[in-house]
């Protein structure tokens, strides 16, 4: 007798071997027809599955609105997709397929390339397929029978990897679909009438297994949802997150560049961009100052040997710019963390309780090695400024310091119109014994940061196993507009860089012995070059008031009112603004057009009138003519909204990404 | 028949050969006792070396009042120290004996080596010598015989010099001194006698010509001057100057420190040292946004081909941090100076002649590599913040922006107390051709320079032939308040960079054709290392109000006052004061000591009368007691304070460096 608990509690007794769709099928006929696929003691398996005999499953039956059904849905639209291909290509070798974060792939190599005119044929096809609605059927076979399969279906790079990557597994599985055969580990939907609205979206070049000295491959990119409304709404985001790419905007807007004689993944900040940083920075320097940080600065390079001391050298030298040695022989690195150098600060002078907690804050410049081809933009560089800091505590001190870090970071992302965010912590795996620092204290780090997000009111989500060796940690990862998630600040508690086999940092306690202290590493926004990548999609551009480079401009209705119109610059000028003015003889209407497209916030268009009155018509990039005021109130709106740091929404579209589907590959 | 002109512009006929002394005699017998040397056409010989015997010579008699005869005078004392150490040491083998600034020194061999308890009984010997009044006597003798003077007199350092380093010199000079004989290339004083006022000061280790391959030697240093007065004066500067040194003072008061696991030459700043760094930013960014310039932020790295371009690399390969190269194998130099990156942003997009002056600033940080024995505290250092700026400009725009890099660095200099500085323009050769740009562009800018300073009312000298070849220059050079000079902020016109052969700046004129801008560099501070060195040592840990890292301190009398104490201290806080509370059970006696010794600029003690009255005793570092006041009013006094920056002068003594004296060994 098997016994099956359903996700209610329930369960039920079957005689013998049974699949998920028969276990459907005794509870109605209508779930085993939205039946795609199973959840069985945590793993996902098609509805064909036989359960074992007897002893007790879990089984959770998984319908559309289950996250992992679109996984295994898009998975075999992958399928169909290839045979589409097949279809209307000659000797198309077939190489991975899997599911990626909002869709899936496929590659290919074709005798004649595909292009993207090829996609409406290759749709219609798949649509025929669909609507065939034939099964998909598993095959589990051993590996030589494997082997022979796919050289029967003369797939070399199948047999290739049955042979070299798959060498160690005897048994291996098969998907059929209608004349389509392929080597899957699977599941699939029972049959392709589950698929539901899909899209082709683009191709891209693929190596072999991704490695460069392998041959090329097409990778077809595509999507899939269950209904056509969700298909539009993806690529409604896919085109907003375009017209939000940082990389364009930051070129049309003169933010920063990129210059290969300088270094890929290095960022120039030009003058405007450089405007946004530099208010982020005194922002939150601000907030640094009334929460009782200090400020340092230390240099951009180090001795290796403070990084063998650290640990970090060699361990993460793969990822580090390598070091340099000078004629004096002494070996350099161009520091990859801050830690270190603020550990030195603390290690300056020997330390009392009564100093503790110690914050040492920097804007700290550090350098990671990032391959040239995973660089983007902002957002993936190869050298970053952290709004970094270091809080060396007692143990007692770690809850009001979490609660200290976490309730700044919450600060500072509402500040920046980022409500959407949740918390991963990251903590211990109680099985494992790979940890430095006691377990008593790692609970009570722990229970203190469940505390202070519970208080606090934050989303959370507690990760056994996903602490590092060093510390419980806590990552806020925001979702931004469009719904796409960033991690971006970090809390992160640290036993091992102040231990004996490290720094050896010490205090002379109250009882006037000496103890160590332990360390938290913090950067509310990560850093500045990812955060403000982030924010400029986020607000595609158009920066609240207090962060916009330009603030406002002065725009005259003819040359008639440009003295006055210089008087209003001058004086928005003097009371802080940042302003420009547009006295061209152009037509107002271009004027205000240009205006608009480079995102500036309000515009004072001056006219006759106005220079008799002392007035200004002022207009706001969002809502338009706000009418005529006095310059006084103009000014005052503005200096409100900077005051309060106002962040208006400009944007629409629901928040929150669809689950992101495993990879079904072998 | 010689004419010899004199200073006056009279001159006195001679048959045959006369010297100096003879001419000083025809003049007046007390003007050929106090004739020490002479100026013979812009060369200082001996008062007995014969002019010659027809034509024309200029003839500037030297007396103890001109500034050359002090480093006569001193390089004689150093044959008489050396005599004496001759007479009181056996085997004492001579190496060299120059003047340097502020003294003299010789360089020794000793069996038994010297110590400071020798000083005493070397000073009593030189002072029998001094009494006795010998002349000093010069011998031209040929190489030969020189060679076997020196081997007679066993002095196996001077053998070696005359065989190697004087090998090109068929003639050398010996003075003689009672039983002394030296190689020397000479002038000296006639006589002994002449020597004034000397003190030994102390004992360093060196090395035979420099190079510490070579044997080690002692050096001995030690001053005198032409009477006690100016001794004791100039002891006194040198007690102050240790007083002041910036490396004690930045240990004693926290302000920063240097680590040898981080590197020599790198600094790492202290909370309060970063505070005063941190409000001089915000000081220098305040005015260059008033004055129109834009901040940017650059990469602290770059690839080599950069430098190769600009032409730095590999013509200043020897003062930089070597090259270092990726696993992708690009070669990257941290960045020397910050010109290259500011001119990839100049060059990011087409620029129009509406956009200039283009004026980008950054406080960018750039490596240079010094030898680890010229490295010193803050001021000579392998990594440094410029407070950089580059301005790219029409030729027309030079002269207005030359006005605005002036006056913009003579307010910042005037807004710090260093009231005392005069600027060195570096001019073009007239007689060389190694200049970039035409002589016209030249002139016009030099002009320019001089116009400015003239304007603004700066002393100035103009150096012809000091100029770069790609620009004119304006060095400050700062006098601090014990008399040294600190070469400081600086203007640079620059017509390489922009050149052809190097980055091909252009522009589109209002002509709409392609013209090349000029670019000038500008540093008003300098480096914030080196300016925040020479400020420590100028106010000797003593910063303005201003600028104090910790401005304020309440002092309570009895622990009864602690409550009201901590009041004040929060409400002092809140106004934006950096404060600190003392309420420790010490004494109030002890507590102000300590306050004083930590040079905080207020004190506001609270005893209970002040809790019932709202009142404090306000306690100045300087003036002592203020007496009681209400607490709006101390505010008041130190809010005013900050408001107009005041500078309060805390030291005595005269400004002005003596005449810095050549070296006049061979």
């Amino acid at each position: 007798m098997l016994k099956v608990v359903l996700p209610d509690g329930s369960s039920k007794e079957f005689p013998g071997s049974v699949t998920p769709l028969e276990v459907a099928g005794s509870i109605g006929a209508r779930l085993a027809k939205a039946t795609l696929a199973a959840d069985v003691d945590g793993k996902v398996v098609g509805v064909d599955t036989k359960l074992p005999e007897s002893g007790e499953v879990k089984v959770r039956l998984l319908t559309r609105k289950d996250p992992e059904a679109l996984g295994v849905m898009r998975h075999s639209a992958a399928h169909v997709m290839a045979r589409a291909v097949m279809r209307l290509h000659q000797g198309v070798q077939l190489a991975f397929g899997p599911t990626v974060e909002g869709g899936f792939y496929y590659d290919f190599q074709l005798p004649k390339p595909l292009s993207e005119e090829d996609f409406p044929a290759i749709e219609a096809e798949m649509k025929k397929i669909v609507a065939k609605d034939e099964p998909f059927e598993r095959m589990d076979v051993d590996r030589s029978e494997a082997l022979a399969m796919c050289e029967g279906l003369a797939q070399h790079y199948k047999v290739e990897h049955i042979s070299t990557g798959l060498a160690e597994h005897p048994s291996l599985s098969f998907y059929r679909q209608g004349e389509f055969l392929d080597l899957c580990r699977g599941p699939h939907v029972p049959s392709a009438g589950a698929i539901g609205a899909f899209k082709l979206l683009s191709l891209a070049g693929a190596y072999w297994k991704g490695d460069s000295n392998n041959a090329q491959l097409q990778r077809l990119y595509a999507t899939a949802f269950f209904t056509q409304e969700e298909l539009d709404e993806h690529l409604r985001k896919i085109e907003e997150a375009k017209r939000r790419d940082h990389r364009l905007l930051g070129k049309q807007l003169d933010l920063f560049t990129i210059n290969p004689l300088v270094g890929s993944g290095l960022i120039l900040w030009l003058p405007k961009g450089a405007t946004i940083r530099g208010l982020l920075e005194s922002f939150v320097r601000e907030e640094l100052i009334r929460r009782g940080y200090q400020t340092v600065y230390t240099p951009h390079i180090g001795k290796v040997d403070l990084y063998r001391t650290s640990g970090h050298f060699p361990y993460y030298a793969d990822s580090m710019f390598p070091p340099f040695v000078t004629k004096e022989e002494e070996e350099y690195l161009l520091k990859p963390m801050n830690c270190p150098h603020h550990i030195m600060i603390y290690k300056s002078k020997p330390r009392s309780y009564r100093e503790l907690p110690l914050r040492l804050a920097e804007f700290g410049t550090v350098h990671r090695y990032e391959k040239s081809g995973q660089l983007s933009g902002m957002t993936r560089v190869r050298g970053f400024t952290q709004d970094d800091a270091h809080i060396f505590c007692t143990d007692e001190q770690v809850p009001g310091e979490f609660e200290g870090c976490i309730e700044m970071t919450q600060f500072v992302l509402k500040s920046l119109g980022l409500d959407n965010y949740r918390v991963r912590l990251g903590f211990r795996d109680p099985k494992s014994d790979k940890y430095v620092g006691s377990e008593e204290l790692w609970n009570r780090a722990q229970g203190a940061l469940v505390e202070v997000c519970t208080r606090l009111g934050i989303e959370y989500t507690a990760e056994e196993g996903e602490a590092a060796f060093y510390g419980p940690k806590a990552d806020f990862v925001v979702t931004d507009c469009i719904g796409r998630e960033w991690q971006l600040g970090t809390v992160q508690l640290d036993y091992n860089l102040p231990s004996a086999e490290r720094f050896d940092l010490e205090y002379v306690g109250a009882d006037n012995k000496i103890h160590r202290p332990v360390m938290i590493h913090r950067a509310p926004l990560g850093s500045m070059e990812r955060f403000i990548g982030v924010l400029i999609e986020h607000f595609a551009g158009a920066f609240p008031l207090w962060l916009a480079p330009e603030q406002a401009r002065v725009v005259t209705v003819s040359e008639k009112s440009e003295a006055y119109g210089r008087e209003v610059e001058e004086k928005l000028r003097s009371a802080g603004f940042r302003v420009s003015g547009d006295y061209r003889s152009e037509k107002l209407g271009a004027k205000i057009r240009d205006a608009q497209l480079e995102l500036i916030p309000y515009m004072f268009v001056v006219g006759p009138r106005d220079a008799e009155q002392g007035t200004v018509s002022l207009r706001d990039r969002l809502d338009g003519d706000l009418g005529a005021l006095s310059l006084a109130d103009a000014m005052q709106r503005l200096s409100d909204e900077v005051a309060e740091r106002k962040v208006r929404k400009t944007f629409s579209g629901s928040a929150g990404l669809e689950a992101k589907a495993e990879a079904n590959e072998y």
